[in-house]
Order: structure tokens, then C-alpha cells, then sequence
């Protein structure tokens, strides 16, 4: 098993500007995982209430996507509700059901245990950290948080911070965690907490790949309709494990382009409702947006 | 003469968490004048009051700067007094006197009135019109502006932007010119009033120029200590116009240069109070900010 993923599989209710639609398919792990299988095989450790259906797990089944590791829970799916008003830049929560989630138990089935690369999506750092030890010599751990866990939770979340070589966040949570506002000197904070590497997610703005004194610029592909900003972030992450894992050692070039698969893969998913457009994605589509990302990017050789 | 550039110069009092510093050199035309200055012959067309040091004079016509379009007044050169606040991405204004400034009326000398680029910086987009028609035939005109006049002054402002080649603002003023959110949207939408070429800056998380259906993407270049955000987009501005009037010929690849070279002028720009960075820029700098910002920008030739 090449990567695995641990995370949320949700019920995500959302309206945009653009309309509304009840129960898709969401959750951290579901939008990573779909956007890691472009390139990766993939499974996912989550739980799942009764209410769940079958045709979502086919459809992650459908991209080769291994579901052996998400429980099937007594009580009801993790259901999240919120909406995006005109700028789309922030999501707004109506409503967090977090039902059968609480139960969610890193337990990780003997066949993923030698997982190359783990990434523990968005979930309470206690759980992460005890997800770390599940595994037997993974070459890459990557963690995911948000506000909430860096807020409530900042002891666990160090904890999980010391074990893991890649941490993946957007500039405000850079900011909350290190307390301070210049994302540079924010991520020289961070570093010393323990991943080698972070990078800082920027919505619309792209994103910054930190490595010691290194870093690594890169705008976002600019999309003329957002539909839907739901699991932006989480494809991103899910974009770059699964390229990573696809290759055999990992340079700072692999990495570069792993920033530049996650890029390609938000710009993606932000284009439909759900995991709508996330989940059609493939090898030949990523070429041919590279090319145009190329394009529009390029340095001159001098000036 | 190369580039001519009608806007302010001022006295900035300024105050951001570095300290604070009063009756610097300012203005939309200092800052813009000297990033120019690096790649071209630049002269400014402004007023001053009578209290206007011999000194901040001598620094511009130091750089090469061509003064003789500077009137001085018997008024007081105008001021503004402003502050940042710890994250630095927004100016806010305590005071701002105009004295002298209600005098300027852009009456170009003729040995100005054949330059090859005409740079209207942020004033009155009345004043804006009336510059205009003093040239002979530039090859290119260049405008920015600012939301006051996109709020109070819209019309003249359209009129402005019929006769304009490009147009250089930053992302909040396209989507109040617009009404449109999106940016590639909001663009198409001022295009149509307009200007072929629009560059958006958005601070931090650079820039992007579009051309018809074209564009291009340019991330910031990340600083560690930004010391004072004052006069970034007039730099980034002057460095682009500057650049372009070293050129015989105007390419799309000479305008991605010129965007490449306003961002490296604006990320010095920022780099120290008022114009005592950019005061320093030459060339030789230029050339090694360039080799960095490459180094931490290019994409990989293929996936």
C-alpha cells in the first residue's frame, strides 16, 4: 500500500453563490484521497455511520481508492453544513453533526501498515499521533490541521508536530501557531517545533514551500468560476502525497512538482460542487494543465 | 526623455511596528520616479510647496531624475501622515494636508512632451486627461489609480482608461471598478472600458497581467522584514514602465519582464522606510534578486 490516508469521510451540505446542494461526499479524507489516486495507490482509514451510501464508496472504490479501513459505525455519518458567501475566500458552518466521528480509532489494517507516505488529514491530534505509531517505517509523514485543533488542542498538536517531515497549512493557521504575522519568521518559528519541510497554503494566492533557508513560490491557477471552495485544501495535500508516492526518492524537485500537482489539484476541485470535478481528474488532464500552468508562469531566462 | 510620470511628490509621515518617521520623501511620482530611474531616463511632472527641502530634490536628479517639471508653490508641499498596523497589508490615514496639491495642473515642458512612455500615477484622473493630451505620440501610457477615485470620480476615471494602454491596480480596486469578485471576471469586465493591458497587484501574493485571454502569474518575492509598506505598488509601477522604456520593442516577453522587474522593485521597496531602499536599487541588484526569485519560482519542465 503506497499511501494512506487518515481522515474524515462527511456528509458536506453546501450552498455557494452559485447553489446548493445537500449530502455530497465530503470529508478531508474523501477529497484527498480521490486527488492522490491520479497518481498513487491509496487507502483510507475513516469511520462512517449507517446512513452511508453505497454509491459514494463505490465512487471512491471506482478510482482505486482501498475503503477496507473505513469502519462502518451504528451511528450516523459525520455531517458538516456551511456556506460561502460572494468572495468564496471563507467558509461559514451552519451546522457540525459530529455523530459516529467521535468513534473514529486510527486502527490500521496489517496490509496498510508499511504505507509509504502516511498523511494524517485534518483529525484531533490525538488521533494522529497515535495513527504515527500504526505504521512501520513510512519514508514521509504528513500532517493537515486547522484553527479549531491549534486553538483547543496545542500541546497534542506539538506532540504530533515533532514526528512528522511535512506539515501543510494555510497562512492564517502559520500565523495562529507561531504567533507571528510575517509568514516567513512564522514558518522559522514552526520549524523548530519539528517538520522539515511546511508549506503554506494561500487560497486564490498560491502557496510557499518552506525547507530550512529554501523556499518555493507558487501562484495559484487562476479559475474563472469557483463553484464550490469545499476540500480546496485537503486536494491539494492529496494531490501532493499522491505524486510523491509515485515516485522512488524524493528530491527537492520531486517536491516542487508534488506543490504543483496540489496546486493543479485545488485548482480543480474548486470548479464543481463536492468532489464533483476532483473525482474525473487523471493523468492526461494534469498533464494538459500543466502545460497551460506552465504558460502563464514562466520566468524569462533573463532579463 | 524616455518615461515621463505625473503624480505626487510628498511628505510622508509614517509609523508601522518597525518605528516611525516623519516628513519623508514620498509620493506616487518620487517612489515611482526612482524604481524607473534603474533602467531609464525618467522625468516627473508635480508641484511641491516652498518648505520643500533642496535635499529631497537632489536625490531624485542624483538618480538621473529629470526635475525641471516639479513647480514649486508658495503653498506647503502636500503631506500625509499615516500608520500599519501589525500585519502591515493595509495603510490607514490619520491626516492628510493637500496644501499645494489642489495647484498641480500637468503642463508638460516640451522637451518632455516627445517621451516614448507616459506614466500616470495616482492622481486625479481630471489631471489624468488633461496629461494626456500634452504628449505627442507616446508609444505606451500607463495608468494607476486608487479607490477614492473609483469611488467619487468614476466617470472621469472611464474616460481616462479609454485612451490608456495599461492599467495597473490592485485587487480590491478591480473588483470596485468591476462590481465583479472574481478577477479574471472583474478584468474582462474593465477590459471592455479600456485598457489592453491590466495588471493586478495583490501585495504579498503578487501579481498578474492580463492580455486578452493571456496572462501571467507572478508570486511575490517572500521578505523576511517588511519595514514599511509605503510606496510598493508606485514602485512596482516605476520599475515595470522603467523597464520597458530600455527596450526598443514591446513583446509579450518584454512585458512579463517589465512585471518581473516591478516586483523585484517593490519587494526593495518595502524593505526599509520611505525611499531608502529603492534609492539604492541599480541594476547589478536587480540582476541578482532576479537569479533568487528564479531559484525560488520555476516551475519543473515537466512532471
Amino acid at each position: 500500500m503506497t499511501i494512506t490516508i487518515i481522515g474524515t469521510v462527511a456528509f458536506d451540505t453546501i450552498e455557494t453563490p452559485i447553489g446548493k446542494h445537500e449530502k455530497l461526499l465530503g470529508g478531508s479524507a474523501s477529497y484527498a484521497a480521490l486527488a492522490a489516486s491520479v497518481f498513487s495507490d491509496v487507502a483510507i482509514i475513516s469511520i462512517v455511520g449507517k446512513d452511508f451510501p453505497n454509491n459514494y464508496l463505490s465512487l471512491l472504490k471506482s478510482k482505486n481508492i482501498n475503503v477496507d479501513g473505513i469502519k462502518v459505525s451504528q451511528n450516523d455519518t459525520f455531517a458538516w453544513e456551511g456556506y460561502y458567501e460572494k468572495d468564496m475566500n471563507q467558509a461559514f458552518t451552519k451546522e457540525t453533526q459530529l455523530n459516529c466521528l467521535t468513534e473514529l480509532d486510527p486502527e490500521v489494517p496489517d496490509d496498510f501498515k508499511n504505507s509509504k507516505i502516511v498523511f494524517l488529514a485534518n483529525v484531533d491530534p490525538v488521533l494522529q499521533q497515535k495513527a504515527i505509531k500504526e505504521f512501520t517505517s513510512p519514508q514521509l509523514i504528513v500532517l493537515d490541521t486547522m484553527n479549531y485543533w491549534i486553538e483547543h488542542k496545542s500541546y497534542d498538536l506539538g506532540q504530533a508536530l515533532k514526528q512528522v517531515d511535512v506539515l501543510i497549512i494555510n497562512d492564517q493557521e502559520a500565523r495562529q501557531i507561531s504567533g507571528n504575522n510575517n509568514v516567513i519568521l512564522a514558518v522559522k518559528e514552526i520549524a523548530k517545533m519539528g517538520p522539515k519541510r511546511i508549506i503554506v497554503k494561500k487560497g486564490e494566492h498560491g502557496s510557499i514551500m518552506f525547507n530550512g533557508n529554501d523556499y518555493f513560490c507558487v501562484p495559484a491557477l487562476p479559475v474563472k468560476k469557483v463553484v464550490d471552495p469545499t476540500g480546496a485544501g485537503d486536494s491539494f495535500a492529496g494531490g501532493f502525497v499522491g505524486y510523491l508516492a509515485s515516485k522512488k526518492i524524493f528530491t527537492e524537485q520531486t517536491f516542487r512538482n508534488a506543490v504543483v500537482v496540489g496546486t493543479l489539484a485545488s485548482s480543480t476541485t474548486v470548479q464543481g460542487f463536492g468532489v464533483s470535478t476532483i473525482s474525473k481528474l487523471n493523468r492526461g488532464k494534469i498533464g494538459e494543465l500543466f502545460s497551460g500552468f506552465k504558460e502563464i508562469t514562466t520566468l524569462p531566462s533573463a532579463l
